[in-house]
């Protein structure tokens, strides 16, 4: 009998967390799964000729276990010599500073897209590195990029964020490309086939949207015969990390684990939930969230090593199998 | 009155060693000319998606004083961090080595590129970061590379003395893409409105003869008003460095400064040589090169130092002064 099948679909730090602790927990189970992860490319850009992948990097180090974990970002002891030659040279964005691993990681990925392959094939490629325990699939091929509209006009996302940390307000976010991508290959059959189809605890806006926005993957979520179920990345009214209050907020979002529980929807009324994962401290919203359709149960949600990601993964995992 | 101008041509590590002793010369004329190097693209290649161009960066970093000086190529203090990234995802060529500096300069180049820059215009905003002294050209914006016939097949240059040392046996040369290359903005102008033309005491088969295999850029030599000197790169009958011996054999010409300059030509039979410096060593073959039609004197030709380059330059300029 073939394994049963986990399938993530998230961004960055927070997939990468949770990813960390959902291995460790399948590891424990009698019959270990298969791990895919389908990551979030709407943070990708083209800088200094470079393709850059922030989210799939991001899962990559961190399952690898080469990340940087003081800083939160890159590569764990990295340098940044070529991006001070970059620097000199006014090349690239000053603001955004490439490790110099990073850089190999960055020359690599643009070497074997130059040379014709699609973005899938290369992270397969790369990840065989490692002994990742978890497929990484890229949601698209295509490019796909987030711009932020804001009075300043139109910013990518990396700009937007880590140049200006999201203090120019936002208005709106576009995903540019979107329309016309296609789900990388194996993506619609890894929500299809799987077992259980988790959201991790990643920013809805920006690192899910992206995603749910290429066409075919949110119909295939809507019609997948696996449970589908959601990390709140918001805990009592707060983000854990990054801008998601923000990003919710210029979407008219309330930065709550029960709004954003609303904003996917559930999937008996049309949305892409059937259950949600909240904090202890938002225990007051699972009443209100099983109204709406939604399964929910509030446990302890800080991804602060593996065993309290571990502890996520199995409760929500918990949470489908009743 | 305009400057004089002195237009120089040549290779990598020999041409930069010989610059900087005429930036040392010139900088002690009552009338400091003006310098232009017309530099050999036919080593550059693309590795790992990215476009390297070693002798132009040999020339550019010596002159910028930040070469490395007791390895002979490269950047002083690099390290080699990306390089074992690209080796571990093998990509790009294990034994060519890109020290980290130097992937910045790639990088850099590689951008501007893409931007849709020709090489010129790429040249000239890298070299503007530091006061170098000379204009550095490229002898021309298309991508001519040099190949290498062997009985192993045709090799890249670079594989051919990078990584096999000169030793496959070498039977001839091809500069790929030749035929059809245009000189670079600059290029034939330099040539034509000098006051002096130096060669560089370069490889004359795979630094001189693919600057000369654009088209036009022999035609200007044969008819450029200025005089032009060589400067042997054989001395007693063997390279300084590099493989210049193995490239005169493959094209059946003696490893002697002699026969080099009678590879080269006299100006007023055909050639492009109205002037040759030999070496003390050599002082024995001035008298035929005499009879050949070329000036010729012997002298300490062993660039050890600025001090000897400089020596040699003066020497170079004094001989076609007369």
């Amino acid at each position: 009998m073939a394994s049963p099948r986990i399938t993530v679909i998230g961004g960055g730090v927070g997939n990468a967390r949770f990813l960390l602790g959902l291995r460790a927990h399948a590891a424990t189970l009698p019959e270990p799964p298969d791990l895919t992860a389908v990551v979030n490319v709407g943070d990708d850009m083209w800088l200094a000729g470079l393709r850059i992948t922030p989210d799939l990097d991001t899962v990559m180090y961190a399952l690898a276990g080469v990340n940087d974990v003081e800083r939160g970002w890159g590569r764990a002891g990295d340098t940044e010599r070529v991006s001070a030659e970059l620097a000199a040279w006014g090349v690239g964005w000053p603001w955004f500073t490439l490790g110099d691993l990073d850089v190999g990681a960055h020359v690599t990925r643009t070497s074997l897209l130059r040379d014709g392959l699609p973005l899938s094939a290369v992270v397969e490629r790369m990840t065989a590195r490692w002994p990742l325990g978890v497929r990484l699939l890229p949601s698209t091929d295509h490019e796909v990029e987030t711009y932020v509209r804001t009075s300043q006009g139109d910013l990518h996302f990396q700009e937007w964020w880590t140049r200006h940390r999201a203090a120019v307000s936002a208005e709106g976010f576009d995903f540019r490309g979107a329309q016309d991508a296609t789900p990388a290959p194996g993506v619609l059959d890894a929500i299809e086939s799987a077992d259980v189809v988790i959201l991790a605890p990643s920013n809805p806006i920006v690192s899910l949207d992206p995603v749910l926005a290429i066409p075919g993957i949110r119909a295939a979520l809507e019609r997948a015969s696996a449970p589908v179920v959601g990390v709140s990345p918001i805990i009592g009214g707060a983000v854990v990390r990054g801008m998601a209050d923000q990003c919710l907020t210029a979407v008219g979002v309330e930065t709550s684990a029960l709004a954003v529980a609303r904003y996917l929807g559930a999937r008996s009324n049309g949305g892409i939930l059937d259950a949600w994962l909240v904090d202890e401290v938002d225990a007051a919203s699972v009443s209100a969230l099983r109204d709406a359709g939604i399964r929910a149960e509030a446990v302890p949600l800080w991804l602060r090593d593996e065993e309290s990601s571990a502890a996520v993964a199995r409760a929500a995992l918990t949470l489908v199998a009743r």
